[in-house]
């Protein structure tokens, strides 16, 4: 067995640390992701030291150049971190001081393991937040550009998973604009609270040293300075908020996974997924399944458990830092990566979908979902609602009975359930008709979509 | 057993519906809260009508008459919503047929029990972000006049629950102000997204009927429209979002509870609780309990497990609305009024505790967490940080083993350690010079405090 | 305001408690429901005492006498608990001595409330595993009934929702009663470490009387005894073990709901839920819900929330009691309720479904989930098994494309995929010759679900 | 960009899947860790289909001694599986085609990706839960001899965190004991539902093969069979139930280790944790921390955030196999590591603690948590409870007030409060005699103790 590194902390104890402890609390297998932000966030902090004649320029001089070999080192894996380092910041903290020796210490002035890990996790929710961003921006162009397609789609919408009411697929898509629009909308809100520098509150009580750490904070471009040192070292809320945002994105899409299952399967059979999206089963070969969406189902489960793991993780820890808190990475880059590659590869999905439009206009002008269109038409023509309701209820028992399709009853048949009811009903019993009679805002009219892609494209 | 009371939906269906599936999907017994809300609609939504000539304004005199008599009559609880009537927006619509008679039917035109809910759900929320945001803003007020009182308490700060470094006790209540203040920002983040008038969207394809839904949105207070009428009635985002809110606000209590616990222990020891909030034992007569406290930390579970609830239930859930969505009154009940009691609660509680000066005063000044000022005191003198620290370890081990504390340790002593230690260091080895000693900003010098106390009154 | 009631505690305080203090802390509202337990373990505790010699004869008999006149007036409703008592046991024991005097404190020997309510708990806790084990008894036994009517009715068996191959429907119910049956066995496991008396542990370091705990364990029926008292009143594993077997239960009916939710739709069309069990719309009269099974399935949710909540509630504790735990009494409560409810309601649903046979009948005839047989065909022709996937995968497309369904493609033409392919090709394509193909145990085969119908009514 | 492998479903395909779709549902990454139980499902399913003669002898060889070559291979590292590959069982697969061509495509017979994966998944919690209990054995085994050492030791009991009771430490650590004793069951009730074989399950519907599926049982050392074909592939309850054992199990652990936290703070001071497991700062020389309880109290949220994500996972899936369901391995793969390494870790923690026995000893004899004793003496001497509870509150008041500890006050002082108490109290007012004094099953006694101990040892 290999004799251990050294520790930053162990000046004072009298035995060295175990080797098993050490293998269970290192977390340099996770937080090794964090290197670039790391050595961002100490070329940042060198060079204030330096401005503020804490360190010298020399001394800094050759901290930044260590730094930016180290940073070559393991983006090019010529330097591979290993366990017995502790932590990413260990690793290139000692790699440091095998290249330039004692000066390496100075890097430390004024700064302690906690802000230096609160500013490397800022840096890269950061990050995340921007590029899941740019990921769900991606998405909702897509979502415009099949609404544009098809506005003049007509497709079932449902409610209890019953055909309800014809409605524009071009509506549809724009749902799903609209949810993802308030997710972009949430990640934009929780930026203003992450993009804060924590940078100087040192352990947790500040420092004795003169930091300029708006200068820092300036440095790393951060918004804004955190007020109180013992909390900038010491919260997980905006870890949280990210991983709850993260999780309501999950929440939308896989629902519209679940649609999009329902929709490809062969009973619905409205949509076509290309076969670039689609797997088959070694052993039944007929079969093509949704397997990027179900697996996007199936990954919000993964995203839950973190949101769940690290609101577990924070409850009842007293002030301040806790060594629980390491434990906020991994549930923090999971959420991140499965959120912004569900985002990214559902986005391709939809646009490697075929709504099968011929199919679809035959069956939406044929179907019991226009029933509403005779219970509007009786409100028309004075019938008051409930009654209106109650023969239309009748009529779609009779037409179940009999096989007569709703466009297709006599008039006088349909005048045996109510007297109201005139030759005027059958333009009404059309789907577009019936998606046309909507006159309300915001409704699924191609009209109202019309008008709601315009407002979208603003938004984009 | 009683006949089932008519049921809304049943004109079609050839057998009533079963008696313990109504008792099953009954939600009156939560629901019943949003009498007020659903009433609130209902008079908007007949006031619009009437403006639009949709209905005429004696019919929508009489309505909202009918609806103003039987708000009267829950609110003094002289009509009694019965499980049999499904659900609160059908005991209020039998109630006005009852009253009125027919032209009861006519509040239904143009809108769907989907948007009703989803209507009442908002004002719902709204109230309770407000009423939080205001609980909040009385716990941040004993937090900024505990922290003046306390500016010049010298506390211990902790991490890993080890003496770490003295503070201003004042610092630590306002690390606590800064946690609670994101959440009452947090929460207004929300309100853009809650404020938001689903009234229009009808079961979720819009009416046809040429609704004036913006003057119906106007009338309820909302900030804005919905933008899509799926989208209005199928998302519980916001529901989520709330809860999450909730959810950080119980983690940041319960880790403050956790801190009074600590403190009131007999271990501990700093802080008293007065008897109004603290409870005795049946059999053991001596003990003085932090059960209040214990129970913020307790119910913290509670909201965590509803926040777990909703995301559950929105998991996969097609387009538009499913029944399961009725599960979501329940977790957001619990959760708005956990939490509102919890933040109230906890802020008398913290006006009812005392911090004991004297003893923290004699504690701090003798205690091993004063070894910092060593290391810095060295680095001062241009020991490298980490030799300081290496050396200060070997102070404290001889001080732990000779029962000499730091301030106590003589000059000869300290050289044996260091050369580069003089009698300058006494000054430094006082809790006072400790915490004044931090030079950064937001950090927990008496003067920090004093300046983060002007900040923090700028936002109360 | 009314004056606070006497609370056990409070001899050594000087100030009374705080009205919101005990308003928030009060669980009467909740634990209420644990009357008869309470009561129940009372009686037997006093029992004990007196065959001891710890009370006199008369002083316990005045206690049970009193006791059973309680339950009688809560049970009748003429007592009513207030929230000012704090919890069921101090309604009970106030109303006690209200009623016998000063003796009524003897009860009170050798016991205190943590030990009380752990047996109060776990009192609960039988019972309803008693019921809830009966239920899912009763739902076994439907689905055995449906296996039997259903053995030789063949509908598709699904992967990734996609149609795959065709089973007996028998065979898919008993798939179901096969997960039931673990549900009610692993219930069965936890009985063994929930039917453990507490009662006897005291506060937590058991009493200095010489108390019998092996009679009043025995008076409760319970199976066994606690073996140390710290353990006996601050764990709460037996409870989230619980509430875990609940969340699988759950989980098991939201699968089993999707399948009735789907297969009841217009687009599987093959099940039929009768008018007693289904919903319509207020707006849309052609609607039929499955409502009762899509809130079974949003109610898994709850489920799942109340698991969390218990394990977020114990999390961290340190032992022995702390307040915190009187939390576990909501989510116990209301998974055992929402669980039972769930089970019954589902079994009575299921009752009332109706496969639709004919249509079953014509449809998996004709479907290309018979291409697994032409897979299974050629391996049996010594084709190698990825050949005759891939000769197959060839055939499936040609039949979509050319629009005749696998049965009546010509033998020339399956020729010109394999050379392997004959005249005897055709009775393989029968969905009952797929079905009864299958020779492996267990399998989907009319005679495998019989043999398992034999064994499935001997689980009963 | 290199070409895709070729995939086992894709024969009808016309289009190649898309590469990103690939790496998204690529799961190598994370089954790898499958292989040997692949492997060895592999073996023992083609020795049985050479048994049965479906595939020949010579063949048979052929695939064996390939598979022992491909475990070396991976074993040692010169077979690196590649995300192209899909999953380990693609990679097994497509190396042995590499090793004996055609003829390995006959592993496949009567076999599916389904029941493979199940099988896979079975041997791996069997072997999972087998290490667990293991690990469990081991910490009760330093718990009896943690309790042997320190049956004499008197340390506090706590309730809500107050002191209590003097109690007996070994009947501390046998509280502990007695958790980890029922996790140890529960994972072996949980055992006779996992150690059931699925092979020969195929896809869902079973095989039109003549497996012995007894025979291949009985060569994985199953206990059982599955009893049908559906169920055996596509539940995951045992998974879900397997990571909530874990949680209960992290969830005692994490009491433990907030019990360690506490008790070796400075405040408690009664626990020394040793150099070799305890960490220092990089900035306070002075700290000594309990990271790995702080570690293992923090892993706790990552378990309990796997159940969670399992239970989404399953929620709502419809029968029979989904691809969301690949998502279980990660969660299990997770729990049961750190489960088994925090148990391991933990247990050798616990054996490099160790109670400050002189320092507990002067503390519990001079501690207001004797004032039971007055009490229960009162109680002796006929005082009813309340009245003897009220007049002990007193005295506690008087001592705090005056400084004076219970065992110090004079007789006469005494007598003020009570006329019943005479000099026979002061042997009570000791320690010792207070944890002697409990006479019930089960206490705190140390007779109680050596009890539990002989009881406890017969359970390991």
């Amino acid at each position: 067995m290999s004799k251990n590194k050294e520790l930053l902390w162990q000046s004072r104890f009298s035995e060295p640390f175990d080797r098993g402890a050490l293998l269970f609390s290192s977390s340099v297998h996770v937080d090794k992701k964090l290197y670039r932000e790391d050595i961002r966030g100490s070329v940042a902090h060198v060079t204030m030291l330096a401005e503020e004649g804490i360190v010298s320029d020399r001394d800094a001089a050759q901290i930044i150049a260590g730094l930016g070999e180290i940073e070559v080192e393991l983006s090019s894996g010529s330097l591979v971190p290993e366990w017995e380092d502790e932590d990413i910041h260990t690793v290139i903290e000692n790699r440091l001081k095998e290249k330039i020796g004692a000066v390496a210490g100075k890097l430390h002035s004024g700064r302690s393991r906690n802000d230096q890990v609160a500013t490397d996790t800022r840096l890269y929710m950061r990050r995340q937040i921007e590029e899941l961003q740019g990921a769900i921006s991606g998405l909702l162009k897509v979502l415009v550009e099949k609404a544009e397609t098809h506005r003049d789609t007509i497709i079932f919408g449902y409610t209890h998973l019953q055909r309800a009411q014809p409605i524009s697929a071009g509506h549809y898509y724009l749902a799903y604009f609209n949810m993802f629009l308030r997710d972009r909308d949430r990640l934009g809100d929780l930026m203003k609270r992450v993009n804060i520098s924590p940078l100087g509150a040192a352990a947790f009580a500040g420092s004795t040293l003169p930091l300029n750490v708006k200068r820092s904070a300036e440095l790393l471009g951060f918004d804004d300075l955190f007020a109180n040192s013992i909390d900038a070292v010491s919260d997980r809320d905006t870890v949280i908020e990210f991983i709850s945002a993260c999780s309501v994105i999950m929440m939308h899409l896989s629902r519209f996974a679940e649609d999009l299952i329902l929709w490809s399967s062969y009973e619905f059979g409205y949509l076509e997924i290309s076969d670039a999206f689609a797997t088959g089963s070694s052993i039944m070969p007929q079969k093509k399944n949704a397997d990027i969406a179900e697996l996007v189902r199936g990954k919000t489960g993964r995203v839950y458990g973190n949101l769940m793991a690290m609101l577990t993780i924070m409850k009842g820890l007293p002030l301040s830092y806790n060594r629980d808190m390491q434990e906020d990475k991994q549930p923090l880059f999971d959420s991140a990566e499965t959120t912004l590659g569900s985002v990214e590869i559902f986005a391709r999905l939809l646009e490697h979908t075929r709504l099968k439009e011929e199919k679809l206009a035959k069956l939406t002008n044929e179907d019991l979902s226009l029933a509403t269109e005779i219970a509007e038409y009786l409100v028309r023509k004075q019938v008051p609602f409930r009654d209106a309701h109650r023969i239309t209820g009748k009529i779609v028992t009779w037409s179940i009975a009999s096989g007569v399709t709703l466009p297709n009853i006599p008039v006088e048949q349909f005048r045996e359930f109510s007297e109201a009811i005139d030759e005027d009903i059958y333009p009404a019993l059309k789907a577009d008709a019936s998606v046309n009679s909507k006159k309300s805002h915001g409704s699924c009219s191609f009209n109202s979509v019309a008008k709601q892609i315009v407002e979208a494209r603003k938004k984009l």
